[in-house]
């Protein structure tokens, strides 16, 4: 059984946070008959998915295209998230005329399980104790939240999905599903990522549970339930990541070393060079939309994806007799997700025969160049949707 | 007026670290009439600087080196630390029959001006108050450290050294000295350094010094009046900037995506990666050596390094006429002070018409490699200081 509803009625993404603020998102709530099963063997009863839709689907139910989110991101892709007041994030890719033009397309985008978006997380109610669940929320993997994805895909109707699309984790979403539901997705569009999180990658996520954990005011991750929040260590943990969606030669063209508000140093410690100041206000407004255990479980998520491993160790494995037609992008300034981690699920690909495209923009923006105007991106999508079209 | 003693009597490090810790050190302390003067315009008075030396000054007092360590290194470079208890932090550069030859030089190491090992730091007693200084020592730059070890040779007799050499801001030292006393370097080898500090490494370092003023036990950086330590957040700050220290090959070659213990993942925050127990291990062990404050100090002082700036903008003015031997080293694989910062030093050098030599030594061990057992840079560095001994 499932149900949906509209407006979001019944989950606090943190204390700060009542139902109220998340008027506009579409919330589907499954019954007890249909328990999401997890790679960890545990399960979540009374799972509820919340997700926005943009455009009409078609008397067919051929044009649905699912678009994955990053580690922080959530359903509001091409609209007024509710909680910011501040654009979609994909707005400049997702809508009206754009590259995923929702003129043509029904664009489905849900919050992943472990967010706090309205997906059952750890903020969410246990309905076993009546509390938030904290850390009693099992573990989730991406191949998790993309079998709730297939959920929500299935309550809408819908069978097979033109497209599945995301950046960084929405990516190594995208290559999940086409390596679970092969007939279920006609093209597949990974951006900016990986088939699996690399050493260092671990490590800088680990920084952050380690900043998150280290705040006293976490208190084992019953901050909700005792009525405190880390929010000085959720914010080191978004200073730290935010560094590595940017690169090197886009800070120096951007920040340099200019300083903040005056012509010499002050010798001190309040935020001097500009870059201080930018970093400081990033982890400021982070922690008014964010859940810290959210944080913990979206990166443990990550870490924890290595999609070769999970066939046999090659990685080609998950894709033989694939018919999904593939474009993979990279940027070639992204060291968090470096071009050759795109050329491996490439040679991937061309190893198990599938049809795959490839394209390396550049650019010194870095990873979050995603998330940005990048018109070689913006034609490389349009072009991949419309030629598939024609087929 | 300086005077020496041995050992080291009146420091504390941290809260846990008595004179007691550091008998090994050597001290020069400067009386009333010798003050610091920083670039800030404030001043150091009773400055005291711990130092170790190895080899023997010659008769014409013309074959010492001075060794310049990075951020939490120290003066013990080629023999026990007492703190620790392991090897100096380069045994494998500084020794008897090495490539820097104890046999040969007089090696001199100090620990910087803002550090807590027996140079006065923010761990120290302040002697207006009779409290330690905390946050009310005045801020250090790097040329203010290169500026005390002048201190510290001209009372040692030593007009001019062989050698000033270091890695990281152990480099930034080398190239101030050449710019700051051209006429007493015969020779420079600067390491894995730059001009000045990136964005990025600002940017790095900003995280660190808001994980560790963001621990409440940091208490405004009062904490050893206040007995207690912000043991969790310079740990935080240490997993953080340790990551920057390796490379991506590195940190694939030597933990990939190995598992701690056992062959499945654990479904849980406990270190589950073998790169996650590494870092934490690396965290927690950097706090038992080193104050917190310091961190800020000395983090600061390479922030604000931009030898450029100091010469009207252009890096080559640093050098013009400079009778100083050059050789610069850089690594492949380190992203912290890429090759191209070197490089950058090398064209300015060129410009002012010095001698210079450069070597980009290839290894996949990142910036931590000029710790490390590089033959190349053995090779370079032997063949260096042997050369210039026929001139």
């Amino acid at each position: 059984m499932a149900t949906t509803s509209h407006p979001a009625p019944s989950f606090g993404a943190s204390q700060a946070r009542s139902e109220a603020d998340n008027p506009s998102s579409l919330v589907m709530r499954f019954g007890p008959d249909k328990p999401l099963i997890l790679e960890s063997g545990r399960r979540i009863d009374h799972l509820q998915i919340g997700y926005q839709t943009y455009g009409t689907l078609n008397a067919d139910r051929s044009n649905g295209i699912l678009v994955c989110h990053a580690l922080t991101g959530d359903q509001h892709v091409a609209s007024t998230n509710p909680v910011t007041g501040k654009p979609g994030w994909w707005e400049t890719m997702v809508g009206p005329g754009k590259p995923i033009d929702t003129d043509r397309f029904f664009v489905i985008c849900s919050n992943v399980v472990g967010g706090c978006m309205g997906t059952t997380g750890p903020a969410s109610t246990n309905p076993e104790t009546g509390q938030p669940y904290g850390l009693d929320l099992p573990l989730i993997t991406i191949p998790d939240m993309v079998r709730a994805q297939a959920m929500l895909v299935d309550a809408l109707g819908i069978d097979r999905l033109y497209c599945v699309a995301g950046g960084s984790m929405g990516g190594m979403q995208v290559l999940q599903w086409a390596a679970s539901y092969p007939d279920r997705v006609a093209n597949a569009l990974p951006i900016a990522t990986g088939p699996r999180h690399s050493s260092q990658n671990i490590a800088f996520h680990e920084v952050g549970r380690q900043a998150i954990m280290a705040d006293p005011d976490w208190r084992g991750g019953r901050y909700l339930a005792e009525d405190t929040s880390p929010r000085k260590g959720l914010a080191v943990a978004r200073m730290a990541a935010h560094i590595t969606y940017m690169s090197d030669e886009g800070l120096h063209r951007k920040f340099g070393r200019n300083l903040q508000d005056r012509d010499k140093v002050a010798f001190g410690f309040d935020a001097d060079f500009q870059i201080e100041s930018y970093l400081r206000h990033q982890g400021l407004s982070f922690v008014e939309r964010f859940d810290a255990n959210s944080y913990l479980y979206v990166t443990r998520a990550m870490d924890y994806f290595d999609l070769a491993a999970d066939f046999g160790g090659r990685l080609a494995n998950a894709f033989l007799g694939t018919k999904t037609r593939f474009c993979v992008v990279s940027f070639t300034s992204d060291w968090l997700f470096p071009t050759e981690e795109s050329k491996s699920v490439v040679r991937a690909l061309n190893a198990a025969g599938a049809k795959v495209s490839f394209v390396e923009v550049e650019t010194d923006r870095g990873h979050d160049a995603f998330l940005l105007d990048e018109p070689v991106l913006f034609a490389s999508v349009r072009g991949f949707l419309s030629a598939s079209e024609g087929r």
